[in-house]
């Protein structure tokens, strides 16, 4: 006989803020963050989290919440978990964190998610420039499948993963952290050519006290003062994974982390039903809460055997991914492709992002003649099981990147035809998403070949 | 009783230069050069083609071909070739061509293919910075998989397709290519902060009567050089398809092109064998020579139906792709990740393009661990079938870009172990590629934290 | 807003006794079998079952539970659920039952489940003739992940099914069902061929009294022993559906269920884990508690819309299936063939059973070489995601059948080596599976050409 | 450099009749058949074939050459081909031969096959007794694409494979399977259950002179008349391989061979384009000529090492499959489903042959409502990639099998509606397939509840 349910080491209280739950959650990282939770190397063990944005979304008929969401508390992550080895020694900087996703999921009884584009004036999305209002469109799970009433003529089954999973950072790699991304953030914006394109505000986020949650710290301490201002936010990827949002974790793949600190200190957040590549819109994945189950292991000195730093210390590394053989198999795709060519038709220089965002906009473009309204497939490539590739970046001077869309979630035939062209109002897909008011001032990027 | 062998439209003799070819190459993009061959929608036809180098790159145990390469004379194109529908009526500017990719394979006889990577000032590559040598592997193919005596130990089955395909561009549509590359290339080096991280030479790659080859047109008349100044160069890919190096574009798959000139004059070379997502190297497929099987189809007044201008005029658009059916299955993948944060250690504001390389040159020393040389990887990674994705493109500052391998084209387990950590000296791949100094002057960057 | 989570239309208590439940289970099929519960078309709804033997075979160190089982009980249906359409009104006779398994899983709390094999004079199974013996493996779940401390060295993701769901038959059906299995149960043993090849007993199960449950209808009461005497079995898959074990009808499937009775009366249950094709130790998948969140749709004289019976009656019909997206992927399969020439060398006619017996026993005997016991393999192939196929039917005197085997659910490499032949004893997979004595009369069939 | 197209061993005259060309074909197995051509191990070798009715069946509009074929002269193998291996040493009774198929496809120019079913009393098919007539489509290819005149509205990809590969058989191993077989049918056919409800005819295919063909020994002579009488007919498949028709044998796969006679003697033949598991119109795949590019290797005592024989001798063994990575990627299947009741209502016991026959009639009749004839889906079934898979095979009396269709196929959506009934009349499918008539005197199945 052996225990098979896997033993739940953070469990969450819907009911409850993020900063009352029994095991006080986190929004940022900090080797000092005390852990919540240790689990032995070989063990299944079970996590529980709330949605990225801390309960603050409603399933309701108003875009406000996301109008006036504070982005300074993202995102509510459960943990962090200490990891001993099967004698009971904890994982020390220089291994490798091998963590087993087995299974995960939306909590019982909380089967509904959200996605959402911010206001261009508080966090902005990939194509904020074109859409500036804040947006929101609610999802409904029914087994493996989501719907939105906001969304009609989509059913799609959800690639379930976790967006931010991570170790805590050493205070050496904290400092390079907050150091490289203030040199960022103080440069003359003039000079990012990248950004004129990107209009995505801030351009970094630093560390701030203000929506800081520290778990077991309690706020207003001086400690809590100390590790508040100087602890990194969540919202990038960095060395440690964090908010990498790689679509495929899910059921089966398995994650190496590096380690920093001593017993790794292994938090994660921000469920995601289901996500397209670059979760363009920012809030972009379907937002939920979540359970993760999870298996570890410690590959002792594992960032010496397996990582190679690329950059000033040792520190420069990146996790290592295997994605699980449990994906829905999709047969036909339709792509889109975008070249470094931006939407004034000036060139780039193997520009990638600026391909993906002209692919992203083709594609929003192309659905809007099948009765989508253009916020909804914006938010709709935003989760849905889309992939982004870069398919060339040597080609001076155009990178070409594509995105290709499942077409097996649509109710219509969204390919071309060949031999009969549709003529007549196409039908349109109501209701529209929800939607606010953009009263903000800076400008919209307008599609001069548009005439609508 | 039907005709099912498809109809050979343009043959090619690998004997000959590519000037002297029944149906003579053109290696640019222009509305004049006259097509050499017509089909009917419908129809099923094959097109032959050189490789994009045009036949100087030999089966031999040098490099040297690689390092003199003339990249003034890439690609070779078969075609243009006029299309008419089922009652003999061009296409027009306007229409969609929808052209089905029935088959495709290397010419019998030439069962090889090259993958190489070009000295850092004769075109590069990019991680040109990292490998400056022209370097060279050659491939064998047995049915569907390919083998280099230069990379042992690694063995896969071809995603084949054509790296070129497009139709011709109006005077217009070139009038408008050739002002926004010009721009480029004449801007100041040192505002281009990507120019600094991906090193690639040129910024752009302009028309020039050097290596040009139009076709029929015969070199030294007024004719060919006035075109001949103001043709496009094939490399980068553009709003008529053209260098688009979609990997999936294999059997099976369907390709929706913007109809610019009457007649369409479709033309295609540039034939994978088998490539990675970026095709890194530069001359990073497995190229060869080859022969596509073909059906087209003209979807009238496509260009209004279908796509949306993107940009100033209304010929800022990009084609539409169906992939196909038939891929290679592979269950397990190893994923590499790259935030935006250079080899300095610098960070980028959410560039994908700087987050990809990071993760290639991630996956690159990662490899080299098992026993390849990083020139091996770099050559591998460029033609194998890895999937390059944009995974987080909002998460300020930092883009995030994966780098998907299929385990299974390795003969030993490459996955990081849990319990074992290996020992001792790995086994080195011998031989190596095939390699030639780097006599330039461009400084080469250093990797800090590497020391071997 | 909407309601998300599934309604729980039928809840089970694992401690409790399958005709204590608060909605008593049943194991026959009948059309007076009174429903109990109610749903509507479109409505999202949960269905809780526990394992098809009721709870008796347990988590510990003995194969006697097996040995000593009731067969007469199996299995133990969650029902019957009457379907209305969303105006109210009930499914009728002629219509077409659409269910969508949008969701199912094993019960929290309660990960685990079993593969056994019977005593030969008490179920038998597929290679009873063989393995006489009953035998039990233990396998725990991992999220989507099984292992086995009695199978050591193979895990595998499960694709999860129900083994049965149907509907209701009509009387009239009922009595084709009993009046035909009563004639092959009385036919002279003798004559039937196929039956000296494979052993299995009893040749049909017929109505009985004993282990009877019939839900909400009392035992002993006159109604009970009325429909007791004539209600079906749930061992054999018929008309109604029933006990198809179709292993790929997992998340995403539909099921399109022929209605004889007025309102449809839908009952499931016998969860598997997972299961091979065949499911060939008979309690051959692996069996669990679980629950199944399902959809209902009614197709209005679906029947004779979509259905054409085949056989006397225009009862003679079978269910259509979809089955879902969701699969694990796998790349590498290792494939067993068998003809239809049995052990003794006898030639059989174009006999798919002898066929697929054949293979089986190729398997068994293939996989014992690499360290696995007989009895290891016999129930894990009838348990894992192994396909059986029927490859060649037509070529006269043997039928050709496959069992592929995907390689990737083995710690070790299972194929053929080509260079390297293995030497030495290989390792033996310890422990072996739970078995306990046959101290039964039957023969037992030797291979002549096996000396070990 | 190395050499890299293959070696072309035998090579087929598409306008020479079988016996004349210059490596002349044989259509029996026995071990003094001479070899035509010597391998070594590691060798890349392409082989051609003539389809396997050896040029008879024309692209013309008559089915008079099926109904007349002359089944004696089946299948028209190419070979025997002698194996060495790296020291020029031959393969050995004993060994495995692995043969992995790098490539295959039609013989350039002749890109066409057919699908037919022979008369009731000339060979038949599985379900002759429905279908007695002569039958045959025709069908052209597109690249990788099927499609035909005479079954409108399907178009697919094709799975190639060689439906015949195998090794020589020894003397022994003839004798063995000349006298099952001649046991077989000899036995009174009054006992054969299975022959009552699987009408083909004969039940075997024992020796006979007639349409003899054996390679390089000339008709009439002594050794020919003596080989003649004995040699074994190539229509079932056997212990060495031969005629099993493993729909999924294409590009990447590999056969392990049982070695009977010094040096192995590979013969191969019956391409086909496409076909379907079991086959089941006999004539069933898209039959065709083509060509085999193959490497071979022999694993020394393999038989031993890896083989068990099951039956009265050692040479009671089977081959071992390898299935490759490429096979068209379909995500959505239709299933039908049988059990083991006879179209008279009679129960059969664990039939999987009865079960398999049930669910092709299903499938018959249910596309038969789309528009398609009866006989359109007979051959349609046996040459599309369709599934069939045994999916119960112990739940006494039924066998559950199962008949999977992959949707995308068809130029229409053949899934049961739930919302909306079709009503009017569907369009039919016009042309018909070629048909003759049924002159013969065995009775037909009836099905009793059809009425058209």
């Amino acid at each position: 006989m052996a225990p098979s349910s896997p033993r739940l080491v953070v469990k969450v209280d819907l009911k409850k803020k993020p900063w009352q739950q029994s095991k006080p959650l986190h929004n940022r990282w900090h080797p000092e963050i005390p852990s919540v939770a240790t689990v032995k190397a070989g063990e299944f063990f079970r996590v529980e989290m709330i949605d990225a944005m801390g309960g603050v979304v409603k399933d309701d008929a108003s875009a406000d919440d996301i109008k006036n969401a504070d982005l300074s508390t993202s995102h509510h992550l459960s943990g962090p978990i200490r990891v001993l080895d099967e004698d009971g020694v904890a994982a020390k900087p220089g291994d490798l964190l091998a963590v087993e996703i087995c299974n995960l999921g939306p909590l019982p009884g909380d089967e509904w998610g959200y996605t959402a584009s911010f206001d261009r004036e508080n966090g902005g999305g990939f194509l904020t420039d074109h859409f500036p209002c804040a947006t929101k469109a609610i999802w409904y799970f029914e087994g493996i499948y989501a719907y939105s009433p906001h969304i009609p003529g989509v059913r799609f089954p959800g690639l379930t993963h976790p967006g931010v999973i991570g170790t805590a950072p050493s205070k050496e790699l904290l400092r390079i952290w907050n150091e490289r991304e203030r040199k960022l953030e103080e440069s003359d914006l003039k000079s990012l050519t990248l950004c004129e394109v990107v209009h995505q505000r801030p351009l970094a986020n630093l560390p701030t006290t203000k929506g800081c949650l520290l778990g077991n710290i309690e706020e207003g301490t001086p400690e809590w003062e100390m590790i508040a201002k100087e602890a990194a936010r969540t919202i990038p990827g960095r060395e440690n994974g964090g908010n990498c949002d790689i679509k495929n974790l899910s059921r089966g793949s398995k994650i190496y982390l590096p380690v920093f600190v001593e017993g790794a200190n292994l938090s994660t957040g921000d469920m995601h039903f289901s996500q397209g590549d670059g979760e363009i819109s920012f809030c972009g994945a379907i937002e939920m809460s979540g359970f993760l189950e999870l298996k570890c292991e410690i590959i002792r000195n594992g960032m010496q055997e397996y990582l190679t730093p690329m950059g000033p210390t040792p520190l420069h590394v990146n996790p290592i991914f295997e994605i699980g053989p449990v994906e829905p198999r999709f047969s036909e795709w339709l792509v889109f492709e975008g070249i470094s060519v931006d939407e004034r038709g000036r060139q780039h220089y193997l520009d990638a992002t600026v391909a993906y965002k002209r692919a992203v906009l083709n594609a929003v473009d192309y659905l809007f003649k099948f009765g989508y309204s253009k916020e909804q497939v914006y938010l709709l490539l935003s989760c849905c099981p889309c992939e982004g590739r870069i398919s060339g970046i040597v080609d001076s001077p155009n990178a070409v990147a594509t995105l290709a869309i499942p077409t097996a979630i649509f109710d219509q035939d969204i390919r071309p035809k060949v031999r009969k062209v549709p003529v007549g109002p196409r039908i349109v897909r109501k209701p529209d998403v929800l939607k606010s008011t953009y009263d903000g001032k800076l400008p919209i990027t307008k599609n001069p070949s548009w005439s609508t």
